[in-house]
């Protein structure tokens, strides 16, 4: 039995009276959660929706107590980080972690940035030794399978394309991932947004036809 | 007369009972407002501690605002638009713009990220128009300096170095100036701090060197 962590981080809905306002990257997560489920109907799954129910910021006193040992840490501290824990134990029983975005200004939404602030914690995401000279982070957790599904209004973020230099939203992701425990990484964009245009409607049925295969692949494969 | 809007981004404060516990990116931003100030006393100056008072992330209604027509903007709408208007005014008075940020996670904290999607706003930073073909997004600001003063722990990551590909904070906030209306950029960078060692030290006490030289030069280019 597998557990799939599903995290959307669009501030839109999946579905609105108005259709034109309707998340197209919740919309492509959806189509391979669906049939990853009908392919794996006994498994977990985590689902949040940050665009709507976003993360605390992190603040100073969330620093100060990651930063005290588990058996020091006040009544205060553990409250502090009882959402990371949460969050962070989400994760750790993820196998198969999907995270659906927009791509905003170039790059994360706010608030899937700030759930990566919250989850990435030291000794739990990581863990940090200076004995091991100018690389001292390691990541704790592994063998997890990450599917990124992003939405762009643009298009040419990919490898070679006119705005490769200007994405930070999936190379980002890509990065963090390995400090998630991530072994496998499937990107699936969809493009063009913004120009309402057949490249869009086509960038659309693409992703949408991708992330059933996906699906269909990983949920077989285990 | 010139402005300088003045932004901070890391959770940490300037000073604290342990300075340890003191935000670099703060202390670095301050040296170059000092000098700044001393050179042009009476400038405008526009601050915003956002670590420690984050912007509120936008949601659907907020994106169902903005592009809604000034004439057509219901009261709520206006509302929901109120802390947006501002940030943009400081941003568009500001000649001279002073982001301080520490990397988190290799990329801005989630609050800097919440208030560039804020700022960025269609017919206000910037203007969308198809019949400019596949490039419709151009920007209506211009003629702004932008000094970004970042702390990462790692090292390593500007041009050349072994960690370029994991730095999605000055490339990515580069990339976003184009958009505040920026025409001269400039990076002060601090480096190893997870470290704690004499590259450290080092790499701060050329960063606050750096930062009180190019106020100078600045305040003295009017």
């Amino acid at each position: 039995m597998r557990t799939l962590l599903h995290i959307d981080a669009s501030v839109r809905k999946a579905t609105n009276p108005n259709p034109d306002h309707n998340s197209i990257s919740k919309r492509i997560a959806m189509q391979f959660v669906d049939k990853w489920k009908s392919a794996n109907s006994t498994d977990n799954y985590i689902y949040r929706d940050i665009g709507l129910n976003p993360p605390d910021f992190i603040d100073q006193d969330w620093i100060g107590a990651v930063f005290t040992p588990d058996d020091r840490k006040s009544f205060k501290q553990r409250e502090k980080l009882a959402l990371s824990d949460q969050l962070f134990s989400e994760l750790s029983q993820a196998d198969v972690i999907l995270i659906s975005s927009p791509m905003y200004n170039y790059g994360m939404p706010a608030p899937l940035k700030a759930w990566f602030d919250q989850v990435m914690r030291i000794n739990k995401t990581f863990s940090f030794d200076l004995a091991r000279g100018d690389h001292p982070i390691e990541p704790l957790l592994s063998g997890k399978t990450l599917i990124l599904v992003t939405s762009c209004g643009e298009f040419g973020f990919g490898p070679g394309g006119e705005r490769e230099h200007m994405n930070h939203l999936g190379p980002h992701i890509k990065t963090l991932g390995r400090y998630l425990g991530v072994e496998s990484f499937h990107e699936i964009t969809s493009e063009y947004q913004e120009f309402g245009d057949e490249r869009h409607r086509q960038s659309v049925a693409n992703a949408l036809k991708n992330a059933g295969l996906l699906a269909g692949e990983l949920a077989n494969q285990e």
